[in-house]
């Protein structure tokens, strides 16, 4: 199979495409997460891969964005714990590494480990293309934030594993997918986009549709909709699947009482939840 | 008075600041939002002035990670809409300027008008500290993404302005402060911040104290609770003041059943709602 997924060689999100599908596919990096939908779209692949929702920066959500607006479905979800590695050239030391480039977010994760060790942060757009960055350019003095991973793909070394703030860093990630997904049994969770009405309490009443069938919703997430500022379109998670009873009249009362309304898949969820 | 905002001198958010707060104080600039918090806090400024939430890509997630783990208050609500310009050196010409540096979220944001003229894109960590950079490194091939204001702060000219994709793109804005606010009258609106427990139809009773009150909750949001993963705060906004008897018994019911809970202020709704 042909798997779409955002980053270069030796991303996280590699990583956890090849852990959800295993590692006899190929897996070809986009620039962005759109490009991951559009590939998916236009079936040069099979599947997209995306980062829903990290465990400390919260929802990635040009993921929701492309979901929500879009015509793909959810197909899977997992879960990888995310571990940063201090990566340079061979033979260097802690102590020869002056700055490190990043990512924003993962600068901010190591934020302790830089302060302590004095270090320069430079902000990149990209864990993994920083350690190709300082490889490309022979940056010795400098080191790189990303995955081990990241490390083998550009021959560099680990100079130090695991030196984010925080241990309990992980990232949730979807499988996408042409078709539609109606997993069912134990363990299943179902995805939903929805506009409201502007009358008072139509969130209230919107999540009403699910509690009175007793359903759990797991999740709920708020986007922008483009062009009409200061309105929302909600992404929700619920446990159980569309192909139960209490399920489908949920979302049968919500679709009639809803400006819009789509179904985005039933899967089973992820099996590592921390 | 001493307002601390978030970026370089010809920041977005400078100019609003200086919107909300009139010309005649000290604006000073802080590397990160959460420097910006911590100035606050410390007294060394009377109020910070942050974006909470862009009509196109949604929440300003640091600032909620502040206000809902922090002690401060907001104070002030303020609108102002995103206008972005391609700024260069003097003289130089649109058909001169081969790539472009800036946020990516800026970037994003003026893509059709980059494809357009076949620009190549370079991502940089802040808008107004791209335009400082291009004129530092005398690039003068390169454009910047930034504000009218940036190309006066570092002596460049606009090349072309009103170059995004949207025109209806606006960012919202909150003035923070160490004391409660406690706004009364028409037009009133009061933020919250609180943790459900974990049973099933926690949130949906949470939004029912208000909406059994006749309070009309105009926002919601969920953060991430660090090191606790798949656990979140919520944030709301609603219309009124806390000093109505609706709005502190609909409170009193929320902080009665929620894990926790606490009131941000009362405060003057921004008049621009676009």
């Amino acid at each position: 199979m042909r798997i779409a997924f955002q980053g270069v060689h030796g991303a996280y999100s590699e990583a956890a495409a090849e852990k959800h599908f295993g590692r006899k596919n190929r897996f070809i990096g986009c620039y962005n997460i759109a490009d991951v939908f559009s590939a998916v779209e236009r079936g040069d692949v099979d599947f997209g891969f995306v980062p829903v929702e990290n465990s400390i920066e919260g929802p990635v959500t040009q993921t929701y964005d492309s979901l929500v607006n879009g015509k793909l479905f959810v197909h899977g979800e997992n879960i990888i714990r995310i571990s940063h590695c201090l990566i340079g050239f061979g033979g260097r030391k802690l102590r020869n590494i002056s700055g490190v480039y990043s990512h924003p977010q993962a600068l901010a994760q190591c934020s302790r480990f830089i302060h302590r060790n004095r270090m320069v942060e430079i902000p990149f757009y990209d864990t993994a293309a920083s350690a190709k960055h300082i490889k490309d350019e022979g940056l010795k003095d400098f080191g790189a934030i990303a995955s081990e991973r990241a490390a083998r793909a550009y021959g560099l070394s680990v100079i130090m594993r695991g030196i984010e703030n925080d241990r309990m860093n992980y990232t949730r990630f979807f499988a996408i997918s042409r078709e539609m997904e109606a997993h069912d049994g134990k363990g299943t969770k179902s995805s939903f986009a929805f506009v409201t009405t502007n009358k008072p309490g139509a969130l209230y009443n919107a999540i009403g549709c699910f509690v009175k069938n007793g359903i759990n919703m797991t999740y709920l997430q708020s986007r922008p909709i483009i062009g009409k500022p200061w309105n929302y379109i909600f992404y929700a998670e619920c446990e159980g699947s569309m192909k139960s009873r209490p399920m489908s009249r949920a979302c049968e009362e919500l679709a009639k009482n809803a400006k819009s309304f789509r179904f985005l898949g039933s899967y089973a969820k992820a099996k590592v939840r921390v």
